[in-house]
């Protein structure tokens, strides 16, 4: 076999190696302004726990400074590497690269631009001497050889799940069983950290399951993979609601987590440097019983939104029709022949319009302010198929890569990134949103047009996805009327321009309370004070006022409370950043030191 | 960026390049002597339902011949093309091809030696027009658009489970709800194809959770995936019972498998081209209703043995003890301080020895006849892990690969490939086997030398894969007493040489009976004559009696009944072989024409 390969670096390899040698060689000798000059005048450093034990973005040459002298001599970074040859694109250069550091193994991402960085990221992966049981550290199963009083799988599964939270105490306790809670208790599982999940519903699954029958996933299964255990390759692009239901049910089983259906969570008291948490667990025969949990950490897995926001309406009482929030929607299939009003113009709005159009109700949507719509079709080619789609894995994207290309975009600039991406949809789909404009559809595109991405980011609502209801709304199949409810009336709805809508049915698609009052129902109105607001990064946009954070408030990472935080946002970044947040757990299990720079400050008690 | 590869070809591609081109040549022209010339005069052309419909091997330039003579018009062979580059290693290469048919798309392995080929593999591995609905073929899970009276995958599903068998007949009917009939049915599920598995247990996984209370899969986890869906890579090596049969079970509900539990099968007759089965399924509130199925399709997946088999001992009824099956055997615990006699050498007789003796019960084990024991370390690192391991993953030896690569290898050769593989485990293990002989356990390693899984094979019994009894037995923990059992007394088992052994416990290890013998109760006794034994290469060995088959009888290939298919064997078989008889009951529902070249004669009724 005759082959010859010229080993010469490209251009961009070379680039590459040259910056991480001189960072190197400049954190070796804890020389902070020479990294610091590493970097772009304007120039962003994320960093996930790796330098931080916290998730932070620092800004310029300054911030870059202030990040390394602070955090040098405890973290002493070595090795400093790229893992596979550079990309370059446009005077961008892109690096893949791992170091190591005084607790533990990480990786990101490097852009270079005129050889100096422009952005960086880097997350802290696995600590050493604590690295999950994966392929090669999987357990063995079965101890091979002959030992008296051997206990078996199964034997020890059933005492370890009767012991923990009565005899045992855990050191985590999540609150809440969706995605979120169960993506971070199987992470905690494979680091050993003792974890119990409590859940209001009967079965895990069932916050998807009990919501309106048409619902399903609006992202597509590339993007929803949850950890260890990706959905297999027939899996549908967009999962109905009761087989993700069954999916996660499935994955709490086989992945042995310690999952208490049926329990709900009275209050969480901090005593000293545990929490006295009390439960009340359904038990086998359905009686419930109060118990009294002492985890180290508590974490609030609650869902990105908190509680049903139902407006204040004068003669709610008296209406004679059915009326629920979203939340509550049953489905449409008894209300076949009546007439519905739909309020709100948002995800939940449109998917419950259409559900009800489908069956043959009168449907009219009260939009009560303008509404960001964007094409399910769009968004998957323009928005996210670069990272997440069949061909993005087969151009070597894997999810992973993906989940770190996207997280290594500092949310001070992706305003700038995601523009472009939706003036390029706003183009291709010009008649579709003339024609809804046409129909008197209020548009907007967020407030400085940068679309779905970051009005989720900011407020977590605001938008839809457009996967059917959009064009019934453009061609007057159900009817819009636009303003705020003023008043219902035995059989009707009231608009503030007199419109009188009748009405058999009413839903109020009105969205959901904060993050943080969900929390203080457990935590007490207090401590959710002094946390502050849950969620936003202080873009002084419309709900989420500023100062600018840098990160999204609170999420996944220290809060002003010590053993308290917060997890969850959709299947993808519960995914990503339940790693993080289960490394930072398991560091403090095991006492590794955990200095948190930059600890973000309280703006907003909300 | 400046690389140059230098595009000459190696001789291992230059040789394949040349065969192949050749080999297709002679396909085209339809000249089948031509082809045949181009195969050595000792070699073996392994064929699974590409070429033959049937899974069959010939051999030398006659067998090539014939198989092509009688083939070729029908499958029009196109595209013969290495797909990668070949290797080569000792005089030998190794190349890895694919081609289409007139039906579908397939792939194989072909070994070369001096330019001609010495083993050829060829797999029909899809049917055109009805490719799997994996990765960018995936169902859409939502169709998008507004539908009146739509209906939700949670109701369609209802209604798919409440139709078929009652108002829908399914084309298949799998009788057995194991590994094999579980591994089937999601095939069958992605191919389109109506299909009902029936199974005795309450739960899928019951087979294995129902058995003694240290099973584990002897098997390492490598060998064990299911297909579409592979155990995450936190999944212990060799995976406890409990922990199979749950996964077993959340497969059987993610893949949306008809699969009907606590439902017996209590006969089947052929009725023109369908059959007539009569099952007993046990509704929900317990009481079981007969019920007549009209499949096209019957597979019979009853696992790879048959009824236990108790041997007719005098005074079995006078014993005052317990005695009962291995398969009943419900673990040790209540034994301990007991007396417990096990009759048998084999892996469960040795397993449930170890146990017995965990909890401090007297434990004589009854050697019948000389018995093959390996380490499981061993046959993990000589026997297993070039094709199964963390270390042939990192090698690029993904697991169909690995499937492949054993399925390339004739029967005819197998036992001198696999011979000196023992050679090295006795030569490694010389001291272990020195002292197993010296405690006067008597140790075989097949009738040719040929190791343990010829002897799976050929006759699924013989043989204790080591994990941990043996041991026990070399120190004499666990008692060794030798011959045949003649006669139970009130409390003791008597041998042939007078032995009187006391005891409270009597464990029958002693196997069962054929796969055959189980089908004749649910198909009658003539059929079952007619069909013949099943598994077996007809090596002339113990239990495996000639003339040579040069395949295992009966399984995952037609049968002399039409209709009627035998699916089973380990995990490893069960996923492999799976997709071909999922592909060959599929092209019959779609008419797709499927001539069985050379049906192999039933020789023995067993």
């Amino acid at each position: 076999m005759t082959q010859s390969v010229e080993q010469k670096a490209s251009g961009a390899e070379s680039a590459t190696n040259a910056w991480l040698t001189a960072f190197q060689q400049a954190l070796t000798a804890r020389d902070a302004d020479a990294a610091a000059a590493l970097f772009a005048s304007e120039s962003y450093w994320r960093d996930i726990i790796a330098f931080t034990w916290n998730i932070t973005t620092v800004e310029g040459r300054a911030g870059v400074a202030d990040l390394l002298r602070a955090t040098l001599d405890e973290v002493d970074p070595v090795g400093f590497a790229a893992t596979e040859e550079p990309a370059e694109d446009g005077g961008v250069i892109t690096a893949w690269i791992a170091f190591e550091t005084r607790a533990g193994r990480g990786s990101g991402l490097l852009r270079l631009v005129d050889g100096k960085a422009f952005t960086l990221l880097t997350t802290l992966d696995e600590l050493k001497g604590h690295e999950e049981p994966l392929n090669g550290r999987r357990p063995l199963g079965v101890r091979h050889g002959a030992f008296r009083d051997r206990v078996t799988w199964a034997e020890s599964r059933v005492r370890e799940a009767a012991e923990l939270g009565y005899t045992v105490q855990p050191e985590v306790l999540i609150v809440g069983g969706g995605q979120g809670g169960i993506a971070l208790g199987a992470r905690l599982r494979h680091l050993g950290v003792p974890t119990i999940i409590i859940e209001r519903g009967r079965r895990p699954g069932d916050s998807w399951r009990k919501r309106y029958k048409s619902l399903a996933l609006h992202d597509p299964v590339w993007y929803d993979h949850l950890p260890y255990l990706p959905f297999p390759a027939s899996w549908p692009v967009f999962s109905p609601k009761d087989k993700i239901g069954d999916w996660l049910e499935m994955y709490a089983k086989v992945m042995e987590l310690d999952y208490w259906s049926s329990t709900t969570c009275k209050s969480a008291v901090r005593e000293g440097d545990e929490w006295a948490v009390v439960v009340e667990r359904a038990g086998a025969d359905g009686t419930a019983a109060e118990i009294t949990l002492r985890p180290r950490q508590l974490v609030l897995a609650l869902g990105a939104s908190g509680l049903p926001s139902v407006p204040e309406i004068p003669g709610r009482e008296s209406f004679r029709g059915d009326q629920h929030h979203s939340s509550a929607h049953p489905g449409p299939d008894k209300y076949k022949g009546k007439k519905a009003v739909v309020i709100g113009s948002n995800n939940s709005a449109h998917d419950i319009c259409a559900a009800l159009w489908e069956v043959g109700a009168d449907v009219t949507m009260v939009q009560r302010s303008s509404t960001h719509v964007v094409r399910s079709d769009s968004l998957m080619d323009l928005g996210l198929s670069d990272l997440y789609s069949e061909r993005a894995l087969a151009a070597g994207v894997t999810t992973f890569k993906a989940d770190t290309i996207f997280a290594s975009l500092p949310f001070r600039i992706l305003p700038a990134i995601q523009t472009p991406v939706y003036n390029a949809i706003r183009e291709r789909d010009a008649e579709y949103y003339r024609r809804l404009e046409q129909a008197g559809f209020d548009l907007d595109f967020g407030e400085d047009d940068s679309g779905l991405f970051l009005k989720y980011l900011r407020r977590g609502s605001g938008y839809y996805i457009d996967v059917g209801a959009s064009e019934l709304v453009a061609s007057g199949e159900i009817k819009l009327a636009k303003g705020q409810v003023v008043e219902l009336t035995e059989n009707e709805v009231v608009l503030g321009d007199g419109t009188r809508l009748p009405a058999d049915l009413v839903v109020y698609a009105t969205g959901y309370g904060s993050m943080n009052q969900l929390a203080s129902d457990i935590i007490g109105q207090d401590m959710a004070d002094r946390v502050g607001k849950v969620w936003g990064l202080g873009s002084g946009t419309t709900k989420d006022p500023g100062p600018w954070e840098g990160e999204l408030r609170n999420m996944w990472k220290p809060t002003a409370q010590e053993g308290l935080w917060f997890h969850g946002g959709n299947l993808a970044l519960s995914r990503y950043y339940s790693l993080y947040l289960a490394l930072q757990l398991k560091a403090r299990l095991e006492a590794i030191p955990t200095p948190v720079y930059r600890r973000a400050e309280v703006h907003h008690a909300e």
